[in-house]
This record gives C-alpha cells, sequence and structure tokens, in this order.
C-alpha cells in the first residue's frame, strides 16, 4: 500500500520549489476516496493492538481520512475547527497553531463533550511538515485529560523535522510516506 | 434508514430557537462513521442510475458524507474551499455565498483542473436551509459546463423554502431527514 501512494505521490504530486509537494488532485481537493480506504486499512493496521477510542483530526483536508480511519476502527472521530464558527458550543479546548505554510497564526477548538479522560486518541492528519497543527490537536487531547495513542499521518516531510520530534518525545508517529527531501523537482522517500 | 436518521436526530439533536437544529454530536463536529456509510448507502441507491462522473461538497462539514458517497459510486470528490486559500491553483471557479446562519458572505473555489464539460456531478452537502451554498456549488458546476445531476442532503430544512426553490427549477433534489418544523422545542419532519 506504501508503495502505491509514494508512487502516486511521484506521479501526480506537484513539486513547488524545494519544500512543497502539493497532492491536491487525489488528497487535498479533489479526493480519491479508494486510495483514502486503502490507506485507512494500513493506518487501522498500525494501531490495531492500541484500544483508541477516538480519531481526532483538523479541518479540512483531515476530515476524509479520518471519516475512513474511524468508520475502521469502529469509533468516532472529532474534527477540531479553525477559526470562530459560530454555533459552536461555548465550553470548547483550544490551542494555537502556527502554520509555517501559510506563515499565519489560527486557533483551533473542540467541544468539551466530545473528548474526556476516558479516551484513548488517535491523532490523523494529511500532512506533517513542522508539526504545527499535530502540536495543537495532542494539546487539545492534553487539555481533556485524554492520552494520545498516536498519529497517523499520510505524508510527512521528514527534513522538516517534526515527526522525529514528537518521536523523540515518546509519541507513535506513524507515516505512510516519509519525504526524506525535495530536491530539484525530484522527491525522494526515507 | 431514513428513520433511523429522523429518530437520531430527535434524540442526539440540539434543537435552538424555531430554526436550528444542532448535530455537532454525530454530524457536524463528532461524526459517527457508521451512520454516514448508511447515509451514503441510501444516496447511492437514489442517484444509482443517473452516471455520476464526480461528487462535489464544501468544507467542511461535507466532506465526511461525500467521502462515504463517492466510495460507494467508485468516483473522485471535490470540496470547494471557502476563504482565501493559498496554495490553490490560480485558475479556479470562483461563487458568492450569502449564509444565513452566520450573516456573512464568503466565497467558495474550485480549481478548473477538477471538474469538466464532461462531468455528471452530484452535489452533497449536511443541510440545505435557503439554499445559499448549493446555489454556489451549482454555480460552479454551471461555470464548469457540467451537468448537475442532482443534490443530496442530509437534512433539509423545509421550512426555509431553499429545497423546493431548487425543485421548481427542475433540479432533483434528494434530502434524507425533511423538518416541516421546530417549535416549542419539538420536531416534525414531512
Amino acid at each position: 500500500m506504501v508503495e502505491l501512494l509514494k508512487k502516486r505521490i511521484i506521479t501526480d504530486g506537484q513539486i513547488i520549489g524545494n519544500d512543497i509537494v502539493k497532492v491536491d488532485s487525489f488528497i487535498n481537493h479533489q479526493v480519491d476516496p479508494v486510495l483514502l480506504r486503502e490507506i485507512a486499512l494500513e493506518i487501522k493496521k498500525r494501531f490495531a493492538q492500541d484500544k483508541i477510542t477516538k480519531v481526532l483530526t483538523i479541518e479540512a483536508s483531515g476530515i476524509a481520512i479520518a471519516a475512513f480511519v474511524a468508520y475502521e476502527l469502529g469509533v468516532p472521530f472529532v474534527f477540531a475547527k479553525k477559526y470562530n464558527a459560530k454555533n459552536l458550543d461555548k465550553s470548547v479546548y483550544e490551542s494555537e497553531v502556527f502554520s509555517f505554510t501559510k506563515q499565519t497564526t489560527y486557533s483551533i477548538r473542540v467541544a468539551t463533550n466530545y473528548i474526556n479522560e476516558n479516551d484513548n486518541v488517535l491523532v490523523v492528519d494529511d500532512f506533517l511538515a513542522k508539526g504545527g497543527a499535530i502540536n495543537g490537536l495532542i494539546d487539545i487531547v492534553n487539555q481533556a485529560g485524554a492520552k494520545v495513542a498516536g498519529c497517523a499521518i499520510v505524508i510527512e516531510k521528514s527534513f522538516q523535522g517534526g515527526g522525529d520530534e514528537f518521536r523523540a518525545k515518546g509519541y507513535k508517529i506513524e507515516s505512510l510516506a516519509r519525504v526524506k527531501s525535495i530536491e530539484n523537482g525530484t522527491i525522494e522517500f526515507l
């Protein structure tokens, strides 16, 4: 499955400079649900022994992945909301995320109703680069007094260091495709 | 399936005033993927003869529904992006949406690469009230020269009239739960 994903990234990904690979044609904007379900089955395999009770992701591009993963694990998922969404419960966990890609800080929120101290949470996202979003999601799990079972990522840009920082802190980080480098229009995987 | 959904809305939905039913605990923020897959199977049934080539939705709460629907139909899905997302292709279809709930106008965008004149598009969303979001999505399909096969909606607030406006224009609108009224904390379905 992982080889299939890497091939797809090479074939359909769009490289911009030395640090961006766009996967807008099959993951991030247009989405191939068959590929996503394959990704979910692989993630399920890697966390099969971890007694996950909930999947947590962040809008928008994490949602479809989290949906298939949660379905396969037989648990609900929650997506953290960006921006100041109205109609959200007043009682929320909140964290700040700095996006290196967009060079902005935004806040993410999860209503306190949906994660509690009995939860063992699998954090899911499409990309892991410096780790800003994952850091915010882990912060929210901690605020809830829940346990972080680990993080499942579709594409890790290993050269940006976020993944290894979390591993050094003892988190189980499972990234399906780990990008070692993007140079002269060529992408290399670990 | 539809009766199951209606029961779930009555049990777990949260009524606010006479026009809002919040489904944050199972559709909109925390999500029950088993229910969503059941919803997708029902939508598939209703559009089985329509030769859909693509599913189109809008971030964020439409994404999980669209993912399961697209998987069941065996086609890709595209989610329109709100706000001024960076990294989006410069060549986009764009439409304006007025949200009555939030009393704001926002723009939605789809890269021109992902819908074309050969597509027969199923528009999917969680709610249909006045029809602002659906109107924007239909506009984008029209800009692409593609065909609107119809719209699949989880919850239609029929008393706000959007659904019947589209039906009067000849669109096939399939809403699984149609809310006739919300009064004194009680929700009634058509």
